[in-house]
């Protein structure tokens, strides 16, 4: 295919819309924005716009109407669909919002924050503590990913359980519309219903509706206390038992992360400092977290209580609660690390699923078997936000088999999976999108009639498809 | 203006869609279905359509979308703003979702009930209630307004504080399109970013973008004690220190709502069996929930101690924790009795308003004098969801005016109170939505570019405008 490369003029134009030393053509200063996470990708873009505020955005964005350019919006590179790196034609502008890295304000009484689309998640919290408070969005990426790429994905994490997606954590967005024309939706409204809730279409939209250039961020009371632990169970089914369990803990349990015990083997055997948290080794595992609002409520005694009944109850096998925040830490710091272990067994096929909570253990009995059907001696390691019907159904390669030969059937092992998905009317792109890694998949999952309604919002919004085009939605 | 009446063979037609006896053509029989409750909108319709399933409702709007016939949908006929009820044109045909009343499943382990349009609210409450579950939505109409209609308003009421608007309650829609598809969208998932989110746009849309059959509801464990108490304020600044120091319950807040002195003593006039909480009359009160989901919780305690602190600080001048779960029901009956009390002291010129919470304070020190400067005597009685940052602004006529005369100067008080909301960023539709009432006031308040994207949404959705036409967006 011989596609033309943009015109030089044209780029030029662009160019002279942000700052001098903004507009990056040079590949070298590019490297980092073209860079995919999981290296699935490789794109090719004439420009990086760094844009210094919204009204550069929307400056960039009227040229790109005008003259039918794509724009790529990206945020903290860090997703994991390839939605934020440009395409291999080297047609498409990377609009990178990372300069937009103002907090506009901090309001503890009213519990909002205002972020910008490029400040990093991990500054909000920090902002957040200042005051006495929480952003409760916990992910692994928080230090590089950048809140306008959480919201764009409705980015998900270990704390939805008690506090909801990205989605319900935003009362208010600022979005450069397909137009040029900038939308000030910066409420910080509880309760609004003046029309459509317009917002909900740019959370998860991927940056194929608008650009979000900022966003008003639900803030919460810091818990005075947290209760970690770590517990063995037979089976899936044990662990849906003990999750119901702990329903006594009411809107206090604010994390249930399910683990296969091979899962816990890796981090134990590749993580720095890892340790047992009992001994002995079980199929499967539960992190619970419980915290308490005030010191005044006992959640140790609370989760004690708990854990010792489902013991008794023969529902868990063990189970450590932790006697320290460091030991809380190296509970999670287990957790956290379960990406990460897998790239030292071998390649690892990846599925981000989610089945209604009760059909995790019935969704698990099939998938199981079916992948070491496919794939004798490969080994699951699913692990994952139980509490939220999520799991990260990952394989990784038989010992010892060639990476790249078991990495070549990595959509064919995704059709099983989500074929098991599907009979659950689960989804196969729980919490990290669609993007470019999941666009062609859309069509075997969603009725016609979603996705004609899907591609009538695209063409209400982006008419002319310079929004991130083929995310989400394949070309046609 | 002389409007043709809808030809008899359509309305023939539409007839035989349903079964013999559900197309209602006698003005006796329809009376019901035509009344609104605050008896500002007085309809017309040839025809009052009971359809009894999905596909029947979907054959009626397969024929509307032919024929280009407008159709009203109405679910429990008990909102506030007009949007279930036709105009007086005679054109518009009703669709009432009362027969389709099937509550399809319950599943505890999953936490989640299927409940068709028809379905009373207080049905789905007893639906949880029978498997130790709850479902929160919580408001005054709960004995009549329907699913339907509540979701298609998002629809608020006193639990969202803890639980969420009718949007957080919501995992999955099915819904008839314009086109009279039927959308399947009845996920029971918690995470799902495989595309947009389409049912965010037909919860709140009022029924004009399609209409909503059957809603996957969220059902959380019941809370095993709950603590109210009344506790009198010198002002709402008060109120809002109150509320800061609330946060220390955390989740477990599970009501906060103010109420001006006047609004009790309307209480305590003509509630039956309504008594003071305690001695004396102050000048604001606050209803404060507590709910604990464990009996290993000391909720009271918690309650008791922030209390205390609350008046030994000044914040509080007086507080009556409830003693008995009679006393409790006492309490929250003086404040859901608000809305009807002022029934009894003459007309009431409402405003269903929301401001940032930390705004409250300033927007009642604004609001109350300039209505008073508006009509020297009248009554201001605000009250509501403080901790949503949404009031019911109501302002009871002056004593011993003319109720018709008083009542004739709404727009215009409306618009003194909505030009204060507009100055914080407010909402002028937070909770009972827009429908017929307000939708000629969203030019005043709503950016052209918002309303030029509501109107993008509706022509996606419905480009011939059959469906609820004029509520939201107002006819052109």
């Amino acid at each position: 295919m011989d596609i033309p490369a943009l015109d030089p003029t044209l780029v030029a134009r662009f160019k002279a819309l942000v700052e001098p030393g903004r507009a990056l053509d040079d590949p070298t200063a590019q490297a980092a924005y073209l860079a995919e996470r999981r290296n699935l990708f490789h794109g090719h873009t004439p420009l990086v716009l760094r844009p210094g505020s919204v009204a550069e955005v929307a400056a960039i964005v009227r040229l790109a109407a005008e003259t039918g350019t794509a724009i790529v919006p990206q945020s903290g590179n860090t997703g994991l669909v390839g939605g934020g790196v440009p395409d291999a034609s080297g047609r498409e502008i990377l609009l990178s919002l990372d300069r937009l890295d103002r907090i506009r304000s901090v309001d503890p009484k009213d519990n909002t924050l205002v972020a910008e689309a490029g400040v990093i998640l991990d500054k909000v919290h920090e902002a957040a503590d200042a005051v006495g408070r929480i952003f409760p969005l916990t992910l692994a990426a928080q230090g590089s990913c950048r809140i306008g790429g959480n919201v764009s994905t409705n980015a998900g994490g270990t704390n939805v359980l008690a506090y909801g997606n990205t989605r319900q954590l935003v009362l208010g967005l600022e979005v450069v519309l397909a137009t040029g024309e900038v939308w000030n939706g910066l409420r910080r409204l509880h309760k609004d219903n003046s029309g459509y809730d317009l917002k909900q279409l740019f959370i998860g939209g991927e940056g194929t509706l608008g650009i979000v250039t900022a966003a008003v961020l639900r803030l919460f009371p810091k818990p005075a206390a947290r209760e970690v632990a770590f517990v063995a169970v037979e089976s899936p089914a044990k662990a849906l038992a003990l999750f119901e369990r702990l329903g006594e803990a009411g809107p206090l349990l604010t994390g249930f992360e399910l683990m296969a015990g091979l899962a816990l083997e890796f981090g134990l055997k590749h993580l720095a400092g890892a340790r047992r948290p009992f001994a002995g080794a079980h199929p499967w595992y539960v992190l619970i977290e419980v915290s308490s609002p005030s010191t005044r409520i006992d959640a140790r005694g609370l989760m004690e209580a708990l854990l010792a009944e489902a013991i008794e109850a023969g529902i868990a096998l063990d189970a450590a609660l932790a006697e320290s925040l460091a030991q809380q830490q190296a509970f999670w710091g287990l957790r956290h690390g379960m990406s990460e272990v897998q790239g030292h067994e071998g390649g690892s096929i990846k599925h981000d699923i989610s089945v209604p909570i009760e059909a995790i253990p019935a969704f698990l009995a099939e998938a199981i078997p079916a992948v070491e059907a496919l794939v004798p001696g490969c080994r699951p390691v699913p692990f994952g936000h139980m509490g939220d019907g999520n799991l990260h159904f990952n394989v990784s390669q038989p010992v010892g088999a060639d990476k790249a030969a078991y990495l070549a059937r990595w959509e064919e092992m995704n059709a099983v999976v989500h074929a098991i998905v599907q009979t659950y009317d689960g989804s196969i792109a729980a919490e990290h999108g669609v993007g470019r890694l999941k666009a062609h998949l859309l069509p075997g999952v969603k009725a016609p009639v979603e996705l004609a309604m899907m591609r009538q919002v695209k063409a209400a919004f982006d008419p002319n498809g310079i929004l991130n085009p083929g995310r989400i939605l394949e070309r046609r």
